[in-house]
């Protein structure tokens, strides 16, 4: 019986987040979802990939937690299409609660939309939102056990972010055998190391995600000929 | 039907933990349930904190996890009665978790019980493992925000961990403002900060277990006098 809530809500939230999909495409939106846990910096990083992107690409921002505005308000700095979602007591973020949340913006003003998971490492890996990749975010000090330790987030990512390398040089972090955890999980897998404050790896970052962006509708707009 | 299934859930966690509880009041052993993020230091601070209080007081260790077995062959250096559980997909851990690994320890050797739960600041919160006090930690790499970001688990510690506190001369960290949100959410609970590899404040908290189990069987045999 507990089973079969479970599958019902997931098929519940699967079929929102195709509606949330087809319009996201129609749109030629490139869905972002980030996930990582409390305290890796995925606010950071979005506001730094957020100045680099703009004006070319221009973005939206979706951002959810448990409570409080704090992380809508510092992105609203650098973009005028941000939606602070509050989970309450809720682990990870639904399909519908995106489906609010594009509902308030205007999907025609928008070429890149990161949305910000609720900071965990778990629950958000098992619910399709409509994004067309998920990202798995680490931070070097949150050590490089990890990987290994969150299979499913790095199995179910296009691409992982390795942040805060700028404290590499305080403390211990073994890098070879955090990339080794990651080869295992997933062969298939890059990691980019970004460090906001100095700047580093965010460059490859922002070329991956125009990239992704680029092959993306460019196939879109090949099929529909 | 949905709330309906997750009061059946919990109330049967519930009934599983008063079971755990009354085993170990009876053995003597004070329980403490740690949560907070991957990474913020959980099996660190354990590991310090075991060889600090031993051999006064001897201590058991039941260790959450999705995969792999890595913190308890960390733990199993210091301490002889170790238990890893892999929750799989799990994000929190259950009082049957708790119940299945007491079992397979010897209970009279033991005055003192960590249970790390699963790296995640949200789930475990909601879940009592018949533990005497849960123990919300976050680190300084983590922002200085978490504590408002996570107020439930502010709310039913007995008292906060921030770790990592030799990071403070690296990163921004407002401790004023993580103050200021702890006080307003639970006006009660202490912060004991702390680190590791210089052992910044372990003493305090160390003696704060030492002073906790103290009371409470001190308070056990006078009511059973």
């Amino acid at each position: 019986m507990k089973v079969q809530l479970v599958e019902n809500v997931l098929k519940a939230n699967d079929e929102v987040a195709s509606l949330n999909r087809r319009l996201l495409n129609e749109a030629g939106i490139f869905a972002l979802d980030i996930i990582g846990a409390p305290g890796c910096g995925k606010t950071a990083m979005i506001e730094a990939a957020t100045q680099m992107l703009q004006p070319e690409l221009r973005v939206g921002i979706i951002v959810g937690d448990l409570a409080t505005q704090r992380d809508a308000d510092r992105m609203a700095k650098w973009c005028e299409q941000v939606i602070q979602i509050n989970t309450g007591k809720g682990c990870h973020l639904e399909a519908h609660h995106v489906r609010q949340a594009l509902e308030r913006m205007d999907l025609t003003k928008i070429d890149v939309l990161f949305i910000e998971n609720v900071g965990n490492l778990i629950c958000p890996v098992g619910f399709d939102l409509g994004q067309d990749v998920k990202i798995g975010m680490f931070s070097v000090s949150g050590g490089d056990d990890k990987a290994a330790k969150h299979p499913f987030v790095v199995c179910e990512s296009a691409v992982l972010l390795l942040s805060k390398t700028d404290l590499l040089q305080y403390i211990p972090f073994d890098m070879q055998l955090f990339r080794d955890d990651v080869k295992r999980l997933n062969p298939n897998v890059d990691i980019i190391g970004i460090s906001v404050p100095t700047g580093q790896g965010m460059d490859k970052w922002v070329h991956w995600i125009k990239a992704k962006r680029s092959l993306r509708f460019s196939r879109a707009e090949a099929a529909s000929l």
